[in-house]
Parts: C-alpha cells; sequence; structure tokens
C-alpha cells in the first residue's frame, strides 16, 4: 500500500442521497472528471451519487464575493462526471463534513453561507449529535413555469424550476407506478428542450401538507430522495392551493420538510449521517 | 468525528466483485450480520457485495489445522448479511488484503494456504504491483449433480456444486436476457432445497475454450462476476464435452482462467485490485 498521494474522502448520505467529500480548506484540489468517475463506481470505487468538493469561501464559485459570513464553496460533480450546479441533499452533507473537519466553526443554532454555482445558499444547523445533523438550507426561488400540453398522467402536471428544471405529476399513487419507465419516457419526451428533466410522481397526504413521492432523476434512474425534487413539488401543491407553506415531504429514503417563505425562497429542512472515511491511494486520476 | 472504535476495512475489487476485507490477525473480531448489512449497504454504508474477514490460520473454520502452510482463514457474509461457504474472487481479494497488511509475507512465486468452510485453499501468487495482484486459488473438486427436471430455458441445464449450489444454462444468448428476473425465478424455483441456487447463463466462444458468460448471485441479484460461477460454467461445458481442461471465462466484470486439473480440482486465475481505505466510525454494528 502506497502511503504518498492520499486522498481522503468522507462519505454522507441524506435520505440514502450518498455523496464523497473531498474538504479543500485551501483550495488546491480540483474535482476532475476522471476522480469523479473512479471514486463514485460503486464496483470499482467507493461508490456515490456524487463527489462533492468543499472548498474555501471565493474559491471560484459564483456569489463567493459577499460579506465574511460566506464560509465556504460548494462544487458537485455526479457520478457519471458531469457538473451539477446544486443538490439540498448534498448541501447538507457538504456543511456536515465541513464542519466535522473543523473547516467551518458551527453547532446547533449556527448559520453560515456557502457560495454554489446557482448562487449563495445559507445553511442553518439545528441539530449534530453522534453522526447525524439537521439542517436548513436554502434553495433558491423555485419558480412553476406552467403544465404540458401533451400529458395525461395524473390528475394534474406542472415544470418546476429549481435552479433545474423538474415536473412535478400529482397522482396516481406512486407506490403503484413504475417510475423507472413512466419516468424515462415524461424525462425525455416533455423535457428535450432542457436535456431531460426531473420527474416527481406525487400523491397529497397522508397528513394535512404532507406529500408522499417518487423521483425520477436526469441521467441516475429512480432515486431514494431528491432535495430539489422535493422543492419542486411543495412548490406545484401549493400553486394548486392544496398545501400551505410548510410541507412534510415523505419520500422511501425519508422525510424532509420545505418552507415556502413570503420571499418566494424555499427552505430545506432534513438529516444528514457521516458514514465514514474512505481513502484513495497512489496516483489520483 | 469520534476517534475511538475506528473499524478499518480494507476495499478490493476483482472483476467488478467487490469486498470490503476485515485483516484480523489476532482472531478477535467476529462478522455480524448487522455490520455486513451496515457496511455492504451501497447508499449508507460503503457498499460491497460482501465483508471478508481475513483472520489467523485454525481460527475456527474447517481445515484450520494441516501444516504450518495454511497462513490465514476465510470467512465472508454477503451484503445481506447471510453467510457465504466460499467465493473465488473474494479469495483473492482476502489474499491480497492479507499481503498488503503484512499478515502473510509473500509475493510473485509463492503459494499459501488458506482455511475456508469449504475445506483448505491453495492460493498461488503470480504477479503483485501497483495495487494489483493476479493470482490462482484452488476451488475444490466441482461436483455435476445432474440435470433439473422442470426448467425449459435454454439448450441444457445441469446442477454442479462448487461448496456452493449452481445451476448451470447453456443458451440463449446471455447478453438478451433479463438475468436479474430470470436468475431470481430459477434461483427460488430450483433451488428451495439449498436455500436458492447461483445461476450462470453461459454461451460458448466467442474463441475455442471460451465461454461467455452472466451471473445471477442468491442473496444478491446479478454481479459482474463470480468466481465460483466461473468454476461450474467450465466444469458443466467440460461434462457436457463442449470445451477442454483450460477454459476462458468472459463476463461483464471480466475475465477468468478456469483449469480443471487431472485430480479433479479447479483451479481459478485472475486479476484483483485494491481500492483503497475505508474506516466506519463510532459503534461498530
Amino acid at each position: 500500500m502506497p502511503d504518498d498521494n492520499w486522498l481522503v474522502l468522507d462519505k454522507y448520505e441524506a435520505l440514502g442521497n450518498d455523496f464523497l467529500v473531498l474538504v479543500d480548506r485551501e483550495g488546491r484540489s480540483k474535482l476532475t472528471v476522471a476522480l469523479a468517475r473512479a471514486a463514485c463506481d460503486r464496483h470499482r470505487g467507493f461508490g456515490a451519487d456524487g463527489l462533492l468538493r468543499a472548498g474555501p469561501a471565493g474559491g471560484g464559485a459564483r456569489g463567493g464575493r459577499e460579506a465574511g459570513e460566506v464560509r465556504m464553496s460548494f462544487e458537485l460533480r455526479n457520478a457519471d462526471g458531469s457538473e451539477a450546479e446544486m443538490s439540498g441533499n448534498g448541501l447538507r452533507c457538504l456543511a456536515h463534513a465541513a464542519i466535522d473537519a473543523g473547516a467551518v466553526a458551527a453547532g446547533p443554532g449556527d448559520s453560515f453561507g456557502v457560495s454554489t454555482p446557482a448562487g449563495r445558499r445559507e445553511v442553518r444547523v439545528h441539530q449534530l449529535k453522534r453522526g447525524w445533523m439537521w439542517a436548513s438550507t436554502e434553495m433558491g426561488q423555485p419558480e412553476v413555469r406552467g403544465e404540458p400540453h401533451a400529458c395525461n398522467v395524473g390528475n394534474g402536471q406542472v415544470f418546476v424550476d429549481v435552479g433545474n428544471p423538474h415536473l412535478v405529476v400529482l397522482g396516481p399513487d406512486p407506490a403503484k407506478l413504475d417510475v423507472a419507465s413512466l419516468g424515462a419516457e415524461l424525462s425525455s419526451e416533455l423535457g428535450k428542450a432542457s436535456g431531460g428533466l426531473n420527474v416527481e410522481f406525487v400523491a397529497l397526504g397522508p397528513g394535512r401538507d404532507e406529500l408522499t413521492m417518487r423521483v425520477f432523476e436526469r441521467g441516475v434512474g429512480e432515486t431514494l430522495a431528491c432535495g430539489t425534487g422535493s422543492v419542486a413539488a411543495a412548490a406545484a401543491l401549493r400553486f394548486w392551493g392544496r398545501v400551505g407553506t410548510k410541507v412534510t415531504v415523505h419520500q422511501p429514503g425519508g422525510d424532509v420538510e420545505v418552507e415556502l417563505r413570503d420571499d418566494g425562497v424555499a427552505v430545506l429542512t432534513g438529516p444528514s449521517r457521516r458514514v465514514g472515511r474512505c481513502i484513495l491511494e497512489g496516483d489520483v486520476p
């Protein structure tokens, strides 16, 4: 085992959405396509949905020039090596990793800014214990963009932009759907212009201001949970007048809360969990 | 991040068959169902096909009482927590990990014994460099056990025992099969008595003494490769008189060689590769 050129990656998951996080306090590392693919490969690497870099504030991403409260930057590559602008679950994992590594000094009640390719995002820590963190993250202003003309699935369909494009479909019961094939079909047919859509299949309930959802993510397939998808679903159901401004979203991987603030900004609250440390030895791709 | 109770697991893969290896030189660790499930979970753990323990020789497994050349013991739990008697790819990964960790002093040209629940197995190292190892492992005597009565898939079917139970199906073209669903069906229907079968879907070629194969592993699903499955396939095709005694087996994850020796013992030769180190912190399940 070589003892030079080690690359330390910390693995975190949020509702089963898992990430390898490179805490890069000095801004010296780069997320290459090759590194993302090698590290995220589930059989020949460590395996994850994506590779995150928690860089220093102002480390090249837009939004890094604000006041000192911006403490770090967010960079994400998907498992296929492509760049992603934002991930709600990923942002909590990145903040969690930065706190665990001591790169950001923050605990319950504290908040700090993170610069991302989609703009500045505020993270507020609620709880932090035994490898778990609960935190809220600003998710920008979701925009309802109108209904598709040629979609007869469910009882309502609407496009929502959350920095990435979504189609929210209300009913039928998500538990009974073949999400993988129906999602792929809608994603490519209705999302030709945007390189594919993320599709949320949503039912109201079981309680008041609660949604139950399954997600098809473009470039991935059905996933256990999706942060931007949760925001899109809450915004769509609010648009239709079926929920209030604080919504619980139940997904196969777990639950999150979405608050739709008066200023139009959505706030996503949920857990993240530290899995452990992964060390890549030898030449880093 | 807690700094006590760390559990160091080294990740290796052989043809995309991946394992977390616990090198337990003093025989103090135990592979629990809970640990295997937690560590092997691909979204909430590190992710692997199985969890291996490289224990000291004579550490409780059968076959550990031979001459001093038995240097270690093999223990494997699948990702679902179930115990496995043997895995050809797993045995190379375990030997590789033990050598890297210094638990066994061996290099190219050396061979040593490993005690496994299926009996003593000899490992011979051919090459070892830059994280890769090529090695041969004895796989015991595969036994062709006859044909199933109620199976009309393919042009030939036979049960083979390689320490674990296999069903080898010759043709149709493995590339065109839904291995996940067909494998699950055959595994449970024909393997009721043995707790499920591993099922190999095999075609002859492309070259002489070559096979092309896809595998359904019980307790896992379709995998990129299977060592005992390669041996079972070679033994079945030899039984049918379609190949000689040295067979190359092509699988989605890569190629291995199977030699069917005159004494009935099969020898499996192939690569293994070190991925890196995973550290599980806090309370070990």
